[in-house]
């Protein structure tokens, strides 16, 4: 599929943040998966939930299950991601991410993804091929200046040119280095994860 | 005790916006109360859950847990309450409230209420002076207009000034006619509840 093309990022453009909860590494079990619609970097305008297995395989179905049949989806233009990697190993591959919801997607981390080490993590589960084969589809990490600061966060894009994806981040990091929707779902994820855990 | 007084209502005080989640009325078991807090009416700080009885009597009770077990407890410095009925009728007593977590509580409906189809509702309920005590201690039900639009939302305080309560309600509804942090808590307890049952 070609990428999406932007003839303009309009500022309260709708975007997807998308992160997990906390959980227990090498365990078996689920993970919360949290989705917040913002308007741009300013209004939360929803919220979805699903759930994936920890270092399974299932989480680009399962993120794109949730896409689909949010009533948010028609409003949709990005999704952005915390980093390709869910629930531990549980590598989405944004290619197939972009072509089954057919939204550009976004992965953004703090840090720079250490591949060699991740690669070393993933000779120990099944199908390491196929979550390997993730990882390098996701094509290069590239860095960004989202905001005047200092700190660069990590990007990998699908469906959408490096240009696009950069204003976009630009445009929705209002409140810290990553967009706003990506830094309230983690917020959601965790403490709702959190709150679990203490009942 | 004695109303908390401000001497200042500053722009990014933090409010707990508190809602629930969807369930099927009379029905047995609980639904999901989430708590979101708010730096004044412009970002989302946290996030905490806890768990009421559908037309039980522990809602004061779970929502004061919930409220002093939060990492966000010590900076909060308003509560704010859809309505005082949760999961059905289990009835916040704002009084008791304010009391336990030493907090002003604020609840506001978008509808003014009808006690007296409150009053009947509760009279096929367990504990029904209980209940209604919370309802009666509420107080008055006092008319704001949050925004410089016709709808007016109806409010019952404790441990505040109608004058501060209004302030606190005029700076923080940013968005719609009801503070951000109740509308977005709306949103996050529907978004959750309803993803859960298509699981």
């Amino acid at each position: 599929m070609t990428p999406k093309r932007f003839r303009c990022i309009k500022p309260e453009i709708r975007v997807l943040g998308v992160d997990d909860g906390i959980f227990v590494p090498h365990t078996k079990g689920t993970v919360d998966v949290v989705g917040v619609v913002y308007r741009g970097g300013y209004w939360l305008d929803g919220v979805m939930r699903t759930e994936v297995t920890v270092d399974g395989v299932d989480a680009t179905e399962k993120i794109a299950d949730m896409i689909k049949k949010s009533p948010h989806y028609e409003e949709l233009r990005v999704v952005i991601l915390n980093g390709i990697t869910f629930a531990g190993f549980n590598v989405v591959d944004i290619n197939k991410l972009f072509e089954t919801v057919n939204l550009p997607v976004i992965a953004v981390a703090r840090e720079k993804p250490d591949l060699e080490k991740i690669r070393k993590a993933l000779e120990n589960l099944p199908e390491c091929e196929r979550r390997w084969q993730a990882m390098e589809s996701a094509g290069k990490i590239i860095e960004v200046h989202t905001r005047n600061t200092g700190e660069a966060v990590y990007t990998q894009i699908a469906g959408v040119s490096q240009e696009d994806a950069e204003k976009i981040l630009k445009s929705t990091s209002t409140r810290s280095n990553v967009p706003e929707a990506l830094r309230v779902a983690h917020i959601i994820a965790s403490g709702l994860t959190r709150s679990e855990e203490k009942v």
